[in-house]
């Protein structure tokens, strides 16, 4: 798809590793004040303050496995790629402050496609704030791939685990759940239609929620900032883009505790429900099990549930228990154990 | 070769994701004590110091491209993967702290042989006092992939950048070159030898020191702590793995000089010249454009050359000069341009 017959195309070869970084990265521009040196030596140097503590992680996303450029428009995928990174500083309550980005492509894309995924990974540090710092790009023999690094701040002692979580306190789930994966199934049938029948056209209009989460999705930079002016703070917090269910799992796994989770009270939009019942799907089990929502689940003490009663971005889910079983406690009222199905890059491959 | 035909050993699959990492990481111990958090959250946290600053380098291997499975031992891999990030860090003048390790891998590759690599990773982690803060495991379609991130720290101001040579600076060079390069011919040419006829023994005793500088290389941690310790505060320096020449034109483009580089005062040892003539090639194109020896070049200045001269670990190879040309001056006194061949990722695939 992206091979490059054109011979007018620029070629990654012409420019050779180092011209290509530059290339690349040329239309950066450093926006934070802690970025001492970006690109362009062998490592980016960061200054501290004395009452911050460092948030660092990592993620790698392969062709074929993470993303499908059939339908992922590059720029998207660039997007996407940072977003994902972004979301899990900001489920320890940080605030994202550089990046680093690594590629590996065949020296057969054109340099037209690398600065599309480019041009979205430069959308997404404009919006987010954030600085790319450095990198590596590198050639492959196959597909696609991206490697990312975030790193971001947090007021020293402020940040927050997935281990701290009690029994009676509150969870709760930013946004709504279930769309990213619903949005990823339209583009999967489009995709089927397209191989049968080349002339068709897509209508995604009925879709359009859906195919955004899944295709620009957004990290909730809002939540430790607003949690902050709410004076919440979380018990526990982990960023939900493996799906709710696993997610839930990891907190209770790592605070020693189990839960009660009310399905009536998962958020889902109507498009989600609607799309469920064209699909054939449950849409309590998309909502638990679908991932790539990049929302944040924590939990609260009781004593908070006041200040964050009735805010739009916040809903509360169900509540943490001694004892370690994690049920799910359905409309008809049965309570049955959650499965931490999640989703695992292992999966099926 | 490494895939999963036998039943009794364990697979990726029936521990997944999570598992996996768990599994790998577990009997990694955290030496630094700015490693707040390490592998287990959604993101590491890492303290400051007021008076220091963060050096941030990442690196992507992929196999057939950086490594050949066939005779690198999946141990020395994970060795030389974080070797070749904690040069870069040293090449800063920085103390290495943290690592994150991600890697995708097929899920028909069996557990052991990430246990093999994790070995190798851990083995440095130890030997370089570096803590395993983080990462990914993902599944890959084809070959093994390994995306290395690290962190260091250095005393606020005192990070060294590739810009800062100035015109009659010494142009300096740690330990010797090309061995790294001829370890590889060495290697491929029984890889080649192994083909032909599979019962060979290989007899690698007379290229051992050049075996061991392509398979297990070592970064020059001892070389921050040596200019200190001298008293000497280099002018710029890089790491030079991919090649000497083409990292003097990074130093020399970067603060807008040139320089005179001297053949004969190239550090070469005896094995590399008697393997250069076995294989018919010239020494000096190749300590010049081999590549993969982890040492540092630096500059500094003429007053500075009482404190490292004779010191058996640097050798003074040129001198910067205010006319942009690199030029090397050969044995028979003859001045030629410098090529700035080096190693790209990009060339010959």
């Amino acid at each position: 798809m992206f091979e490059n017959k054109d011979n007018s195309r620029q070629n990654i070869e012409q420019l050779g590793e180092f011209g290509l970084i530059n290339h690349l990265t040329k239309n950066f521009k450093i926006k934070q004040t802690t970025t001492v040196k970006g690109v362009g030596d062998d490592a980016a140097v960061l200054g501290s303050n004395p009452d911050e503590e460092l948030v660092v992680t990592t993620d790698m996303l392969l062709e074929n496995i993470h993303f499908d450029l059939a339908y992922m428009p590059l720029k998207h995928l660039g997007y996407k790629a940072v977003i994902a990174n972004l979301s899990d500083v900001y489920a320890m309550n940080a605030e994202a402050r550089q990046i680093t980005v690594s590629i590996a492509v065949s020296n057969r894309f054109p340099v037209e496609a690398l600065e599309e995924l480019y041009a979205g990974i430069q959308t997404a540090c404009d919006i987010y704030s954030v600085d790319l710092i450095g990198g590596d790009t590198t050639s492959s023999t196959t597909g696609l791939i991206i490697s990312i690094t975030a790193i971001g701040a947090v007021k020293k002692g402020e940040a927050v685990y997935r281990n701290g979580a009690k029994e009676n306190d509150l969870l709760v789930v930013t946004g709504d759940l279930g769309g990213a994966y619903l949005g990823l199934q339209v583009l999967e049938r489009e995709k089927q239609v397209f191989l049968v029948n080349p002339q068709s056209q897509p209508d995604l209009e009925p879709y359009s929620y859906l195919v955004e989460r899944q295709l620009k999705p957004e990290a909730r930079k809002d939540i430790p900032i607003l949690l902050r002016e709410l004076g919440v703070r979380p018990t526990a917090m982990i960023d939900i883009s493996d799906g709710l269910s696993s997610e839930i799992f990891h907190i209770c796994t790592q605070s020693n505790v189990g839960c009660r989770l009310y399905e009536e009270k998962i958020p889902i939009v109507p498009q989600v429900i609607s799309t469920c019942e064209e699909f054939e799907l449950d849409s309590t089990t998309i909502a638990l099990n679908g991932g790539e929502d990049y929302e944040l689940l924590f939990t609260i003490g009781m004593d908070d549930y006041p200040k964050i009663k009735g805010n739009p971005h916040l809903t509360v889910i169900g509540h943490i228990t001694k004892d370690l079983a994690k049920n799910l406690i359905t409309r008809a009222s049965t309570e049955i154990a959650l499965k931490a199905r999640g989703w695992t890059a292992f999966e099926d491959q």
